[in-house]
């Protein structure tokens, strides 16, 4: 389990990092991030207002960027609906 | 990333279906998910009292058992401090 939480850490980082501030992610590196890790648990990853939706239903401290706890939330729903388990 | 979302609902899933429901975790199910999984995030995991303390401060809807998304939060936090961001 520890490693899979490791991948999911680096993961976000590596997106994270790419502008602006290494501890959130953007609008653009969240989209990155949805479309090429996530491509089967997001299906509308290719439409730019579905993922500016899911970006705002998320960003709970409206900074327009995502911190990593408000990205887990994503990760949690996503994980939930795959493993069948009511929400 | 989708592989290790799928590891994490994997483990769940086995140690939520040793007793009771398969979609929740008992407090045992929790205890022995917690030291066999988690060994180097959560360090107290062989204390009993402290583990009773984790389950309950996760157990919002005070069940006595950690639905998914109970748990989920547990990982996040511990993902958090893995990856150094602030909580």
């Amino acid at each position: 389990m520890e490693s899979a939480i490791g991948v999911l850490v680096s993961k976000f980082k590596a997106y994270a990092g790419s502008d602006g501030s290494s501890d959130t992610l953007s609008r653009d590196e969240f989209r990155s991030l949805v479309t090429l890790e996530l491509p089967s648990f997001v299906k509308n990853a290719g439409d730019p207002t579905a993922m500016d939706q899911l970006m705002s239903s998320l960003d709970e401290n409206n900074d327009g960027e995502l911190n990593f706890l408000e990205f887990w939330q994503l990760i949690g729903h996503l994980a939930c609906k795959h493993g069948g388990f009511s929400q």
